[in-house]
């Protein structure tokens, strides 16, 4: 036979976008090696420049992106890099974006609306992602917007062991901030021993003229620790409305444990302020100093991050480590 | 310049498969109009036959397909005759699923587990369609699965003005069955002019060693009547469960309302014996003779479906029809 | 540079699906391994589960599925496991189908028909196959529907070599049961040493008003040992009509050797009383207790498969195991 | 409503690369209407250039282009004139192939082979060909290969009734020149009331050492009119050693009919002198004057290709046309 | 036959993003009606929501965006508007972005770099988009990275008579402000009378030790007034650059033209500082009051592409409007 | 854990389509392997057959094709040759055209022109390559015609490192034949120590009635030995145009150095009677021997394609190899 035989070997590389440099770092880190050195800037005019320092020809490159605001500026970059990276003849591309971008646009709420999150699983695919990585989806459905492997890792056991490390669990209820989250809740629930459920809703009272909403909470909260979930916190209007709730209805203690934090304008006024013993969050996305304040607890997700990435590359099983999510 | 010119004009067809032809022949009915003949029917070995009796050539084709037991059968038949209109040269072909299939299958709930609802979506694309249309999907995430427009229709309205019109509204509380349904619940509620939410989940006892689970109403339901609803009724094992919990804890009746007659057994016999004052369902799903009993109350989804196409094939808005739903 | 590197390893798994476990265990048998566990069964309402037992990521997966009656639910059932093996993160997937299914619709025999076994390449293609593994296509251009590599593997060597141990070749006569099949039929006789070719046609007696079709030998049968050949045995009707014929006309002998035992009924009735001396097929389908008679003969395709993976995943030449074909 | 809205019209134009321009002029003369003024010729390396004279915006684009040697050339330049016309915004390209090209290699005959007649149909897709129309394909499968409406089109019809008119039915045999055109060969026997068939295949003598084959006639066709039937007529090789054997083994006449006329080199001289008595053809490849001879007729397609491109445009019913073939 | 049939006709929509309305609104003016009334807004975290406030079923939708800085805001921001039009059933989507985003990096400069002009093009094919309208793109070759009709407008017409009218023509020399835009001089010189041709270059001059580059002319400019062309002005560095090289050899007067006005600081102060007698470009980006000076003329673009998008709409030829290019 | 292991290896063929083999076989001998031994002819109608000789299951197979007239007939060759390695499963394909075909329509010049360059790109990644390398493209734009990573190489280090060794570089003005190729001029002048650059081009000379145009050089080359630079020599027309004009406007000598030796008729003769004093080329293209003429000089490109494959094969950097193209 003719032709040239080599014995293969594997390389991975690790690459960052400009959104959040320490994350990428501490996940380097904690897997022994550094980030490919890259260039990347904005032109004047606002386009954007990427070329990484190193071949990464044949390797398996895993490029990390977190997405605060602005976020439309990190997608394209993350985008930018996706094409690069297919076109420097990478063997494999992961993205991994710790908190997937636009997850709340993930139907048609009204006729004429995009479906943003699908959208942007379309434009990775297109760009030339082969496979996604993401933590504590907005809805587990996302997982179904790319059409490839979607690696869809899980913050509540980090979130709920330190939680279950600072209450008494014995007099706990979780509670969800609206209708949607009840499910979610309810893992949590689990996760705490099998904890009592409330949720808070709007409701119309009807026999208030012209008084349009209320919040009620469904569920005993009554002298209890009210752990208060959510997958992300933006402007904090709906949590921190709900804490009050909690509290006029006689809640001893709350606590509000999230995985993303958002933090968008007046997120960090109005949780310093809203009477919650505790919010804890991960570091899916940067928290800078002038957005922490007292009680504010940031976990960090890189360890969580670093192992997905290691089995992914050594073909190992991320169901397993994850408790059955992927 | 060279050439012919002539001045268009459209038509628009409508097909069926052999899963529900009812249904079809009442939305043709309601439109003015009749099915395109079709023949149909398997081999010896299993394998579907199908072949349209008219010209569908340059023809808007709406091809309806309900999806009961043999779920499989069904599918493949519709995807077969998506294939048939395609090659036939139909101009546009538009999937009307009322009732999605394998909608429940909308994400990995673990690891290793495909993403069913997902491939229904990529394979109806394969196979041709350009657009589709149902009722009630099982999470409105769906609409997001297909690359293309997904009109999506919504009983609700339907159901109830209906109950609206066998109840005392002011007495009402609406029960989503398990904590995943809330924010449906939640919809109804404000069709039911602001009623009082509640529902019903599993929990585990922990003061009673090896007993696990127990169920629990969350909520006020005392001496109310409850409105309890989901999208579909499969083998009702859920649903009729929460019946008698409410009515243990308090209820003084219960309706089920649900868009999806799935009926699986034994739903029919534990619906007729759980207690419930009525069920209210559609016939998005056949639901033949012997699934009748005597407070079920059936019904029919064809106007909406005919109104729908009938926008759809005249380019009106579909959203000013159905409430801002697509 | 920076990143990580290991040698890397390949790793084969099989998996199978509930039509025909028997082949899939006698497959892994023969590789000396075994499928992996996997959890598959149907819901009430027909839809179909699946989920696997052990990581398949980074895995070259070959997913075994046979086709009998209800193929609509075993196709269904293939490509949900398709599906997720490819969200499992499988490197490859190769699909064996051993008995491709509705290869017979493979054009349009009329207008607005579809061409059901293109579709099928495409919903395998769109469920995330990379390759196709199958037995006797019912016609070779099949290979050309999919988009990507069919290993076309060829029964015929192993149907010859067991007929060639049971007649006298030199009064051997081959016969195609149709016009369709005397290439195949041509095929056979170079196997078997050049022996003469014949086939039965429909023809119509146009002396004889009223009586619309008779059949015809056209070739030499008289005193012959007749092996009369086709790709698949449906309801037998062609086949046995045409040992009839045979006989009629002065074959001495006539043995049926085909590939695909589909035995719909009522094949296993026509087949056990037609006069055939014997009748060779393989296991590509199951061939229950039920299905056998007296004078069948069931050859084992298991080797052949378990060879073609073992060559495909080691890269090496399927062509020459195979004779040429693929 | 904001917008514009006008009356539509439609526009159909007839394109034609340089292969076979009187066939394209014919089938524009039966329209009623001419072809495109278009420039296209050859850089001095062999470049092809295309540029059409007419706005095609918004058009219903027929591009016939024919195949006969130098036909890679030919193919080109029917994927440019593709894409010309769509960069130019034609509304639909339909792609009139009369004689498809490749279709021999429609298979794998051996392992690491083409398939090139699928290949085929995936440039053409690719270049941006919504629907295709052929005339008797090589296999009716490959009406499988293009992801799309392919309209089939029938010579028979046009060729068994020019037969017809001179031969005495009521005599004839109709014969296919080997194994695999058969089943075709029925088709003609029905459309000649009847008629008996019989085929000439190569055999291997093995009583006589050291020769390898010998041809032999499978049926009856002593003493008849033999109607010898291919779908092409390549170099003539097949058919003219055909007619040999006929005339050998007591056929009185042999017609030649065949729908694509080929006539490679030496064809004409082998045709010429074989001993039929007429060959019959179809003009979809042309047929230089140096390529007739005595007893050579030519049929005109034009008609029939004309026919079927204005129901394409007018929606119309192919099917009914041409005798359910498409 | 069944169905139900109408007469068709076409409705043509404007839609705009937020980047540049007036362009929008002139354009909408120019073809007498109005944008479609469209909410779009950024959330605090700066993911961007869109929705139409009309249906646009079965319309040919125009969707006009500019792409001034923060370019991949309105990028991103026009993308979702394309899904919204794609799942709101617009029957066609052309996209018209007059100044082409990220044309600069139209090829790899240097390994590991991206093609981000062709990345937008496969983005915008992926939201939805049927067709592309643009104006001067950076360079031709651009058309080709779009698979589907792009019609490329051409603004040199309306610059060169603009220039034509304050200049003695033959007195002109066209100059290229470096070695790549020489081509376009050329087109530049063509319309104004066969004017003569100069460029200017960066140069290492090797007998200065340490000292890297310097400018230099090429081309007689002694004298003369110099029409300085360029596509677009980002910075204004090279240009403004240009005149003092320009004028230090000899120019008498210089005139600047250029298409897309990018004018990222410092180019307004460059501009108004660097000797230019005028400076003149069109609208395609907005030119805020403050990027106004003294010399600055700005011509509008509407009036083209109005004409342009009534074309496309009524399927008219854009190339007899637009001097052969499109 | 199930499944079987083995430790991969990783295997590279060459093959080769007919249009160059010296040039495969240098390559192939550069790299201590041989061809993979191939059947490729045509038949008597002009169809393309291709069979490779050896297995290529699993293997990097490199496909080297040159593209010199009939360029069509070597194109459809080398789309057949991806096509039967896609069959055939290796592993990946990169197809190697050292002379990108149809790269002058590169985009429309003109209404309803195709864009051929964009096609091609099209063509073979529909056929199955994965990856093209090509060497000196006509414009680096048809980089991102492909979708996919496309391996630029330069021929301008090997042309001008002979080019340095023959002139006397102080005295060298580079020279482009036109105004398109002036940047490409510039990026040899920086190789050749910094010297000046010039152009010539048509010019319509308005005071000369009924005198269409007149060749002009832009730039100093009085008494300076001028390197008149291309990517491709076709005619010639243009190239020695150029050298009469420079020798008339006082050029001591003239070196003709482009890389693709196209040399259609009459190329050879006007290059040999120009007045050139060298015509330095490349054999990406074949140079047969009646092709050659004095002061013509052929470098061999195989070094430098052989090393890129190298790199490809072993995952190295071609950009650190070829200065940063790629």
């Amino acid at each position: 036979m003719t032709g040239i035989t080599n014995t293969g070997s594997n390389r991975m590389v690790l690459l960052s976008g400009r959104a959040h440099p320490e994350l990428a770092e501490n996940i380097a880190s904690e897997l022994g090696t550094e980030l490919v050195p890259t260039d990347a800037y904005d032109f004047a005019n606002g386009e954007t420049y990427v070329r990484f320092g190193e071949s990464v020809r044949g390797a398996d490159a895993f490029l990390i992106q977190s997405h605060p605001a602005p976020i439309n500026q990190w997608l394209m970059e993350q985008l930018i890099m996706i094409d690069s990276l297919k076109r420097a003849s990478a063997k494999s591309i992961t993205v991994v974006s710790p908190f997937y971008p636009y997850a709340r646009q993930d139907k048609k709420h009204r006729g004429r609306e995009p479906i943003s999150a699908r959208l942007i699983a379309d434009l990775y695919k297109t760009a030339g992602a082969d496979r996604l990585m993401s933590v504590d989806l907005h809805t587990a459905q996302i997982q179904g917007f790319f059409d490839g492997p979607l690696d869809h890792l899980m913050a509540i056991p980090l979130l709920s062991d330190y939680v279950r490390s600072v209450v008494d669990v014995d007099n706990v209820t979780v509670v969800s901030p609206d209708t949607g989250r009840v499910r979610v809740a309810e893992q949590w629930a689990e996760r705490l021993g099998g904890a009592p459920l409330a949720f808070v809703h709007k409701t119309r009272d009807i026999t208030v003229p012209n008084q349009a909403v209320s919040k009620e909470v469904v569920g005993n909260i009554q002298g209890r620790t009210c752990v208060l979930i959510d997958d992300m916190i933006d402007t904090g209007g709906t949590i921190t409305g709900a804490v009050q709730v909690l509290k006029n209805q006689g809640a001893t203690n709350v606590i509000i444990a999230a995985t993303h934090a958002v933090f968008s304008h007046p997120a960090v006024e109005r949780l310093a302020n809203c009477g919650a013993d505790e919010v804890v969050v991960t570091d899916t996305l940067p928290v800078p100093q002038e957005h922490t304040f007292e009680n504010l607890t940031v976990l960090s997700i890189a360890p969580l991050i670093a192992r997905a990435i290691q089995e992914v590359f050594e073909d190992g099983s991320v169901t397993s480590l994850f408790n059955g999510h992927s």
